[in-house]
């Protein structure tokens, strides 16, 4: 009964107007199952070359990630990308992307990960994330994410997808782009006319907008004083909130708001510190702390 | 026990992508008044030119805004403000001001109207607005709003009124070059230290941040498919917030929520149409109803 997740696991090298990282841990499926891991097993289907460091091999292994599917390829380099941010901190400036390994990546799920209770598709591909998804028993939950160039250049495989996924996760700027649609409201209720049950619009520090047919919630992002480095606030969204539903024995509205609420926390983390650095150090007693903090200054 | 508000009356020119209209009545507080004057009686300080129509008294009146305080110049023409959105509809660009006859306002608050409960000092010259405070016992609750320009022309005489001031109403781009600060919890404490009890950061369609010395509070806006102008949004956000503790006894941290989402909620109302289009057809049923939607979709 656990959480498995499909996507990156990457060297990422970081600037931002607080300071600068080189190739750090990072990719989707790290932020994911990182946070997610706080409330349930989580295992990774992804790959990385040989020179990926084994220090974040025993950080993952630490934070009780299952590495089961971490495809490690010989005579392979590990996925890297480095970007840069400017003073809004609010969209990341590619510097550069070498796949490496991610090239010609070809996610097989292991026969002992076939029986998920939730999955998350984190951003790659969208023909990838169907080959995982017809590689799985039909979860309780499945989650997918996707990103501007597969909307641009997958269109078709990634609308395929959407008719099999339950939640789909995307931000404001994706879902204009996706539907056409200038208004969030009217943009969401066309993504959800695509076939997801429920969409979910991340705006990044103004919050997020959850739709489902017959109902939305609206919640602020969690207020910051320190921003330090935004990367991985998508995914580790997704970790709080597919982590926290993943462990709920019914998936209802309320449920659902409890778990963005989760989410926008552990998004809140990651952005205090650069890559996972927050994350690592933070117990499940700060993510409580923090979402009853939270709940306190959001109702009225 | 009634709500003063001392601001302008003005004819607006306005172009959306979703249409244009000459001439309608607008002005800071024309906005507050019509919204305050759902939660109780309010009486407006303010001058008009001769030119100002009939009809737009008539709508004032119906809706029981006091207008002994307003000034109708004979020999003078009313401010006039055009200006057009683009579609994001965040900023206002201005096409043209003409100040007509606030270029000498002098404002003068009737002796029968020197003892309100609350006091909004609408966005004028801060040394207008320290001139009503002059004139008034001192209420139970004093506001003020105030804009880019007097920060920058008049910012002694602004931080002098802010040291009188309980709530004190900006926007994010106003409270950053106000402060200094690009962060925004920051740039509130900041603000704090100048004075005010607490200080209210409009984030337009992102909601809004209410900070004060030991709590803070955050809001989304209410989600709408239909945002025709933003026009007054600002000052209807206040007339619902103001309009609503000055009914209320004690002014608590949670009655300033419950302000707060009445402010978003009559904010929300005003865009959905031009100028005061939408706020003159409902009701205090149907703002009630909003409120209470805001709060289901809000709370987790």
């Amino acid at each position: 009964m656990s959480i498995l997740v499909a996507g990156s696991v990457a060297l990422d090298s970081i600037r931002t107007p607080f300071g600068n990282r080189k190739e750090i841990l990072g990719g989707s499926a790290t932020f994911f199952s990182m946070t997610a891991s706080f409330f349930n097993k989580v295992n990774i289907v992804a790959a990385v070359g040989e020179d990926f460091p084994k220090k974040y091999i025993a950080l993952l292994k630490k934070k009780s990630v299952g590495l089961e599917g971490l495809d490690i390829r010989k005579g392979s380099k590990t996925f890297r990308w480095s970007g840069k941010y400017e003073y809004d901190l609010g969209t990341a400036h590619t510097i550069a992307t070498h796949l490496n390994v991610f090239r010609d990546f070809d996610p097989k799920v292991p026969g002992s990960l076939r029986r998920p209770r939730a999955l998350f598709l984190a951003n790659i591909d969208p023909d990838l994330q169907l080959k995982v998804l017809k590689q799985v028993a039909r979860p309780k939950l499945v989650a997918c994410d996707s990103m501007n160039y597969w909307i641009q250049s997958r269109r078709k495989s990634l609308i395929k997808l959407l008719k099999n996924v339950d939640v789909f996760l995307l931000n404001d700027g994706e879902a204009r782009q996706l539907t056409g649609e200038g208004n969030l409201l009217k943009a969401a209720r066309r993504a959800l006319s695509y076939g997801p049950k429920a969409v979910v619009v991340k705006k990044g520090e103004h919050g997020v907008i959850y739709f489902s047919r017959n109902y939305h919630f609206i919640s602020p992002a969690y207020l910051l004083e320190t921003v330090r480095d935004p990367t991985g606030a998508g995914d580790t969204f997704a970790g709080g909130m597919i982590g926290y539903l993943s462990t709920v024995k019914g998936i209802s509205a309320p449920a659902i708001c409890r778990g963005i609420a989760y989410g926008s926390v552990l998004a809140s983390f990651t952005v205090e510190d650069f890559g996972i650095d927050r994350l690592r150090r933070i117990s499940m007693r700060d993510i409580r702390r923090r979402y009853e903090h939270f709940k306190k200054i959001t109702r009225f």
